[in-house]
């Protein structure tokens, strides 16, 4: 189905950007373990909009409200639903994006998929707020994985190729009436060997399909990934020895995983974030009721950088898709 | 399941590299339409070993019989089901590999996962092998696919960081007994737009997802991947026009999908193989018995580099669930 | 998963019998189409509690809030979530529950799976309650099968082994402090022949799997059902005949599918609805604490016969399987 | 998909009644366990036509090939594929049954749905053919099973009504150029407490789905099943005992099941067969090419009663679907 993944654990998204609610339905998780709220929370905070690099994480509007699954603050087996309000939803006027398509935006797409029925209210179900309940799922799952000792951490590692000042690459940006993407790496440890699949039921398969629902994300690599393509065999294997007692290799080129499953090693992804279509420069569009040539104004203020508030949200998808595949 | 992939049109591999055969089961075919055995076999004889790359393909042993699915030549609506015998399964002594696994190879986590049951001889199921029912299941949705006016076709892109001569990057290789990987880029032309969803089911999930299973596959980018990450919004997004009364876009950077669905324009998608693990130089592993480091000289002939056998297997792959996603 | 149904539209219930709220994800509905939130309420309160048989339906504290997937009361091709909100939730002592499970309840299975982390109170997510969401998610499924001409209509066929006087059979049991179980007959008129699948996927199959997830279901029959089983096959069969250029059956002991498939004529289905397990009669259970027989007394009141009650769920489930089926 | 189901194991039948085989893919099994095919091939041979009911079974045409998923007879985690040819296919003219539907049968409907694409001869998939190789992979999850304490064992409870002398039951059906159908139980002993789910993953939901998938099964019921909705509460309730340290109920009227889940008695399950629809009688059926009604006579021989066949097959079923519940 379009709006849900996992096997053992099934999260499903609901809602739009301007529906009453969005939220999260996650059938499968063990029961009888808590769920610290106040964690989801901060982790939720993470992501919201209004804070940058570096500052300190502040509470945000993005408050969850748990349904059903918790019976005083610990999973009883039952499916565990978590909404988050849309307090402002101001009615805007979203007609005109229905039939003039947002350059790098869903909008036309979803037109030729739901023919006008779409919700076009702040991107609908295809807005980056649904990443809201997706991260509050991660941090449920982030907080079952730490039990059994696995920590997954995500972080920046370039912002519109700039691998040190994340900041002044978006400022150069946002003055200029533009957007930077960037680049996100996910390093998951204490993962046992052995986790996955060959073919298609592996570590990778089942992260790329994952990663790929989070918006604005256009490629997924594990270990050197497309650098591997440039390395010889020689280089890209990596050694194999024994420490401790424990089978580890000397270099990660091959980043936690081979052939769909897990090595022991950490898990080492990362994910090319495109920049924000919505620009403040002029653009040309179409008008689809009069199917002819248009220039397109995206008004408001937008993001110049989507990626510090991706960071969070790889990480979500990463520890739900982990924990699935831990309690196989 | 791990073998498996596909919602509407489901591709059951089965088999390993020294079983009696190998197959593939392609439940959910349309009924009614015909299946051209010569083609399929073409298409098999081009992941074939032992013809270069630009070579006529020719006919190998890789024969797939038909066993049921098909009324003359015409799918039936019964699951389609095609096997390739194993004939050159040589009893070596693979023995030796349960204990010392072979870096990059899916030896270890197996080893890991099964505990020893697993099939060693010649990979087991985690063979390249068994991307010749791969190749038989995506030669029939090409022809489903054409049917429908859409053609699938994939090229390299580079091999070793080499662009123009492939072949000298290879034999450099070889002679140094090393290996190299490449990139292959696979377009599809005459999809319609609004194929995918929003989210999880998305075009680029469900791909991505199946090229993962394609052994040596590291990373997988679809328009500019992995380089949208350094462009502006200005310069990724794609202007819309009108072009006799058809919305296109005048670049592709996007690479025909957007938000998880098809815009019309080609798809455009690329996969990282690395070099093939198998290297003549010596290298360090581990002995699992004694759990003691020690040396391994892997013997054999082996691919100095896998990328142009690959070639037909990402197209079988991207036919299979682009067919899957056209019949929805 | 356990608590969601259906491959093209799935059907998602969550919540416990005094968690926050219950609800519904209904993820993959055709976009565009408008639902009725009065015929959904309508529906809801023929479920509810507190009306008997022949009473004039009247709105019950079952009010379902809509969430997301509409958008001015069309949906909009994301997932609709549907909540309703659990004000009777007294704490009640459930705690002995959980040790002394009460006879022909799920308590003691639960206790066995969870470990006593399930939600005891008022029965949990194995509630009667559930069927709530389930009867909303069935309207709506009800209203886009209207509007394909397709009805569903279940009604009681027996309730305590008496075929006219339900009411009678229900007070009596009541007034001995016992209950009556029944059975609920559904039929489905204006599917178009061909609809399922040979084997797994048919159209029974999907059916059973979802008809039997209605709490106190025991048995699930097609056509003559069980009867069959005595029949001759020239009594069971039946003739086919031309009727205005359409192909009929004189009889439909098949009920309207066969091999799995629909025939065009009127799909008739029952189920088996065991009597109420609560019942004021003393009755033999065990302490689980201390592993011994003890005897336990069901407080409170209970219905006698929930067979009324039933009835929209089995159309809501019915329903629900046959927009699946027809969207395919 | 319409020819699988199971969820850790997933088993797909591929085949049509003359295809050139007919078989079976087993994707999930546990790796390191042995599958002994002399055990497979006398199980197979408890279904073979040929034998009456009493009689020592002997081996048939119905030898199953194992292609993959074994090494030396024991599982090595890669799917099980086994195919079993298709010998006698005479090339009957099956022509007029594209066009003349059989009552009973599942030809008229698949007509519908394919539009004459289906296979017809012998029945195409829907044979009841196709429950050979489902008898295989029953008879490979019997022996895991067994490894776990759990059998499985179907009977025959009745007959055309006759719960004795079955033989005479049959035989005076096909002496008067009759078919007559029955009922058959089927017991599983030594599960455990607590496997399956409430709701829609729960024992019944998952062996209905499967069962319904043997041809001419119309009902299934668990424990007192429709016997239970003319019971009392105190009758059917089933009072909880202590018995060397374990729970148990002193009657069985639930089966074993209660709310989707084992209680750890017996699980009880009843299936009704319908008579073979294929009668020596003349029928009225319909020309499909001149929509006219006509009249028809099946000649050759026909079984005059399936269920003894059909046993096997119901335990194949169960079995499968049990071992399913249980390694999850």
């Amino acid at each position: 189905m379009g709006s849900s993944f996992g096997e053992n654990i099934t999260i499903s998204i609901f809602g739009q950007s301007h529906s009453e609610a969005i939220g999260v339905v996650m059938d499968g998780l063990p029961a009888g373990e808590g769920v610290d709220l106040g964690q989801t929370a901060a982790f939720l905070a993470r992501r919201a909009p209004g804070h940058r690099v570096g500052d300190t994480p502040r509470r945000e509007a993005d408050e969850a409200r748990v349904l059903s699954g918790l019976v005083d603050g610990v999973t009883c087996g039952a499916p565990l639903c978590a909404v988050i309000g849309n307090t402002d939803t101001r009615s805007a006027d979203y007609e005109n994006l229905r039939f003039v398509p947002r350059p790098g935006h869903a909008d036309f797409p979803l037109q030729a998929k739901f023919g006008g029925a779409q919700d076009i209210r702040g991107g609908g179900h295809s807005s980056g707020r649904l990443t809201a309940p997706l991260c509050f799922a991660g941090a449920v799952c982030l907080q079952f994985l730490a039990r059994r000792g696995v920590t997954v951490r995500a972080r920046i590692l370039e912002i519109g190729g700039e691998r040190e000042d994340f900041a002044a690459a978006i400022d150069r940006a946002r003055t200029e009436g533009d957007s930077v993407g960037g680049m996100i790496e996910c390093t998951a440890e204490g993962l046992p060997a052995g986790l996955g699949a060959p073919m298609f039921g592996g570590v990778e398969n089942r992260l790329a399909a994952a990663l790929f629902g989070i918006p604005a994300v256009r490629g997924v690599e594990f270990g050197e990934g497309f650098a591997a393509a440039r390395l010889r065999g020689s280089e890209n294997n990596d050694a194999y020895y024994i420490e401790n007692g424990a089978v580890r290799t000397r270099t990660n080129h091959h980043g936690g995983v081979l052939g769909g499953m897990t090595t022991g090693m950490p898990l080492v992804l990362r994910v090319a974030v495109k920049p924000t279509p919505s620009v403040a420069k002029p653009q040309q569009s179409v008008d689809l009721r009069e199917m002819r040539d248009t220039q397109l104004h995206i008004g408001g203020r937008h993001d110049a950088c989507i990626v510090p508030r991706a960071v969070p949200v790889v990480e979500a998808v990463t520890a739900c898709v982990l924990l699935d595949l831990l309690l196989h």
